[in-house]
C-alpha cells in the first residue's frame, strides 16, 4: 500500500516508481492504464520520451491515487496500522477537525432503529456514530450509552427531540379516531384509549444524564432546547447539532448556539426536522438546500437527505457541506433494529416508493407509502399533535402486521433507499469513505 | 495563460517551470502558496530538497490547476484563441463528445421565457442553448429558429411538449369555473368561454419543420412522441432528449429512443416532466434521483433541478451525471422574456418560496407560491386537463397584474432561484463552467 511519508526523495526515480506501484495497486484499476502510459519508459533522470501532457495527467492522477488507493479496499488495514494521513484527502476538514474524526460521515440517529453496536461500529471506523435517545427514558439512556462507551473511545452523538409537548384537543383526537373507525372495524380491534402520557421533549432530567455521559455531540431534531439547557451541555464540552430544513431555520439554529447545522433535504427518510415552518409543500431538496444554507451560516453544514453512497457524499461536499448524515443507508446493517417488514421494503425499494406523510405520527415524515398514508394522506388536515397519532394506530399496526401487512406501520426510508447495502456498519462506513474519496479524485482529474 | 501542449519535455526543469508559472497565474491564488512551497528550491535535475509529499501535492494541484486556470477568468479569451483543450478538464465527457460542445451545461428551454438570443449566447459560450417551441406554431418556429442559426454555428436544442391532447370534460371544466367564481366576482371579470382549441402536442407538421431546421438536439417534456416521429428526427441527425422524474420513466425513455435522459429532480422550476406517474407526492429530489437513473440507463444522464451555480454542477457530476440542465439560473439574464413580477420575485427569492402546484395549468409545476396556489392548492383534485386551467385563469391573471399582483400568475422558479445572478447568458455560462471546474479541482485535491 502506498503511504504518504514526510521524507525527501530523488524526484524522478522515486516518482516514477511510485506511479508504477500505483499502476499495480489493485484498487486503482481505473487509473492503471493512464499511469502505465506515463511510466512506460522509465529511464532514470530523464523523461524526455514522456509526453508532457500525459505526465502531468499521470502526476495529477498519481497524487490523487495516493489518497484513493489508501482509502479504498484496505482502509481497515490502514487504520489498524494507524495510518494518520488517511483522512487528509478530504477536501473539507471543518467537521473533521471540530470533532477529531477521520471521515465526514455521520450515521443518522433513527429513533428506535439503532442498537448500541451501530454507533460503536461507525465511530470505530472513523465516522460519527449516533445513538437515538429521543424515545428513551433517562434511566434507559443511562443503561444503554455505557454499552457504547465501553466499546469505543471515539466521539459519539446522542440525539434527542425538542418538539413542543403535544397540545391536547379532545375534539381533534376524537374526530381522528372517528376517521380511523372503519379500520378498527375492519380489523376487529378496539380503538385505544387516548394516551394520558406522551413522549416528552428533552428536559432538565435528561440533561443531567447527558452531562454525566458527556457525549462529544448532542444533536436535536425539531429545533433546540432552551438556552439554559444548551449552555449546560456546552459547559460539559458537548458540541450541539440540529437539523434545519430551510435557510431561516439554519440561521435560527446558529443564532441559538448550534455548532453545526444539519441541512435536511426533502429526500431524507424519517421526520422532517422542520420547526419554524409547518408547510411540507415548500420543503427543499438537498441539492438546492445545502449551498443556500452554507452561504447563510458560518458553522459547518452537514448535508442530509438522499445520500446513500460515495457519489452522494462527493456531491454533498461539492455543494459546500463539511460532512454528510446518512440514515437509510445504515438501516440494512445488522446493527439496525428494524422489523422484517421494514427490511423487506428496504430490499425492494425503488426511487419513488416513499412519501412524506403526517398521518402516522402527527409530524411530516418520509416513509414507504402504505395503506393509511394513501387513504388518509399523505398529508391530512385535522391530525392530532405529534406523537399522538402513533398511539391511535398502534392496535391497527399490530393486527395488520400479524397478518403480514405493513399498511399501518411507519417504515421510514429516504429516497435513496434503493442504493442501500447489507453490510456491517463499520465496513459500510469505510466503504462509503473509500467510494467518496475515489469519486472526489475522479472529479479533480483532468481527463 | 497556461495551456496543454502535446510536446515532449525534460521533466524536472519544465515541470518546475510550469509549477512556477502556475504559482504566478492570477487565477490560481488558491494554489499559489502550495506550488511555491514546492518550487522553492528549483535545482535542475534534482529535487532532493523538496519534500516528497509536498511535491506530489503540488504536482496534483498543478495538474488540476492547468484546467482551472484556463477556465476561470479568461475563458472568453481562451475561446477567442480557440484553445481546444479548454473543456478537457471535465471529468465526464459523454455528453460533450456526443454533441461536440465544450461545457456540460444545457440551458433549459422554458416555454415562453426565452428569446432567440439566449440559446445563441449559451451555445456560443460552449454550452447547449435551448429554444422552447412548445407554445409556438410551426410557422412561428420557422420564423424564430433561423434567428438563432444565423447567429451561431454551434449545436442547439429545440424543445417540444408531447402531452396527450387534453380530454374535455364539460362537467369538470364547469365545476372548475365554479371554484373560480368567487375570484371572477372579486375582480369584476367575466369567466372566459371554454377554449375551443388548446395547445397540441408535437406532431407531423411540426416534425416537418424541425427536420427542415435540423437542430442538433430535439428535447421533449412529458414523454416522447411516437416511434415514427422519433425515427424521422433521428434520420435527420437530431439527438433526442427527454425528461424523466423517476427511474421507471428514465428506462422507458431509453427504451423508446432517447439519446440522453434529463433526470429532473423535485427542485426543478416549471412543469414536472412526469408522464408515467401522476403522483407528485412521490417525486424524487435531484440528489437521490440522479445516481439511481445513472445506474438504470446506458445513455448519458443530464441532471436538472436545484442547480444554479458551480457547486451544483460539480455535485451533479459527482452523482454521475454527464451534464446539467439549468433553467431558473438563466431567468435573470437579459435574454430571458419574463414579466416584471417574475423578475422581482426571482430577485427576492428564498429557498422555500416555491411549491409544486397543478392549479395554474393542470399539470404539476414548480412556481413561486401565490394566492391561487395557496387557496385552491397547491395540489387540487378536480382540475381540468393540461393546459385548460391556464385559459380559465387568464382574465384573473390580467386583472390582478394590472393591480400589481401576481396572485394568479405562473411565476416558474426552482428551489435554487436565490442563487441566480443577473448576467448575460453567455457570460453566465462561462462563469458557471469556471466555477464548476474550480470546485472540481478543489474536490480532487488532497488537503
Amino acid at each position: 500500500m502506498l503511504r504518504h511519508r514526510r521524507t525527501s526523495c530523488r524526484l524522478t526515480a522515486q516518482l516514477r516508481g511510485t506511479l508504477a506501484r500505483a499502476a499495480r495497486a489493485p484498487h486503482c484499476e481505473r487509473w492503471s492504464h493512464e499511469v502505465e502510459m506515463s511510466v512506460q519508459n522509465p529511464r532514470e533522470e530523464n523523461m524526455d520520451a514522456i509526453d508532457r501532457r500525459a505526465f502531468m495527467k499521470a502526476a495529477a492522477v498519481g497524487g490523487i491515487a495516493f489518497s484513493i488507493c489508501g482509502a479504498q479496499g484496505p482502509l481497515t488495514e490502514a487504520r489498524a496500522q494507524g495510518a494518520p494521513l488517511r483522512s487528509a484527502a478530504w477536501p473539507n476538514r471543518r467537521l473533521l477537525d471540530l470533532l477529531k474524526i477521520e471521515h465526514p460521515i455521520v450515521q443518522a440517529p433513527m429513533g428506535g432503529h439503532v442498537s448500541p453496536n451501530m454507533p460503536v461500529a461507525v465511530s470505530g471506523a472513523g465516522g460519527l456514530g449516533s445513538f437515538p435517545c429521543a424515545l428513551l427514558t433517562p434511566a434507559q439512556v443511562l443503561d444503554e450509552v455505557p454499552k457504547i462507551r465501553t466499546q469505543t473511545p471515539k466521539p459519539i452523538n446522542l440525539n434527542f427531540f425538542c418538539h413542543a409537548a403535544p397540545q391536547r384537543h379532545e375534539a381533534i383526537e376524537s374526530a381522528w379516531r372517528q376517521r380511523l373507525a372503519p379500520y378498527y372495524a375492519e380489523f376487529g380491534v378496539d380503538p385505544p384509549a387516548s394516551p394520558t402520557r406522551t413522549l416528552g421533549p428533552f428536559g432538565e432530567e435528561m440533561c443531567d444524564v447527558v452531562i454525566e455521559l458527556k457525549p462529544e455531540v448532542v444533536s436535536f431534531h425539531f429545533g433546540l432546547p432552551n438556552k439554559s439547557l444548551i449552555d449546560r451541555l456546552k459547559a460539559a464540552g458537548c458540541k450541539i447539532f440540529s437539523s434545519a430544513t430551510t435557510v431561516t431555520e439554519a440561521r435560527w439554529l446558529e443564532d441559538h448556539g448550534a455548532d453545526a447545522v444539519i441541512a435536511q433535504g426533502i429526500e431524507a427518510g424519517g421526520h422532517r426536522g422542520m420547526f419554524l415552518t409547518n408547510e411540507p409543500a415548500s420543503q427543499v431538496g438537498t441539492l438546492a438546500l445545502v449551498p443556500q444554507v452554507v452561504d447563510a451560516v458560518r458553522v459547518p453544514v452537514v448535508a442530509a437527505g438522499g445520500i446513500a453512497d460515495g457519489r452522494g457524499i462527493a456531491a454533498a461536499l461539492a455543494l459546500g457541506a463539511s460532512a454528510v448524515q446518512m440514515g437509510t443507508a445504515y438501516l440494512l446493517c445488522p446493527e439496525a433494529r428494524i422489523s422484517t417488514y421494514h427490511r423487506a421494503a428496504l430490499k425492494s425499494a425503488g426511487d419513488n416508493l416513499s412519501v412524506i406523510t403526517n398521518v402516522l405520527t402527527g409530524r411530516p415524515a418520509r416513509v414507504f407509502m402504505n395503506r393509511i398514508a394513501r387513504e388518509l394522506g399523505p398529508l391530512a388536515t385535522g391530525v392530532p399533535s405529534f406523537p399522538l397519532p402513533g398511539a391511535a394506530l398502534a392496535p391497527l399496526r399490530a393486527k395488520a402486521e400479524s397478518q403480514d401487512s405493513a399498511g399501518f406501520s411507519a417504515l421510514y426510508a429516504g429516497q435513496a433507499a434503493a442504493l442501500g447495502r447489507e453490510l456491517p456498519a463499520g465496513e459500510l462506513t469505510l466503504k462509503l469513505a473509500a467510494e467518496a474519496l475515489q469519486r472526489l479524485g475522479m472529479l479533480g482529474r483532468a481527463s
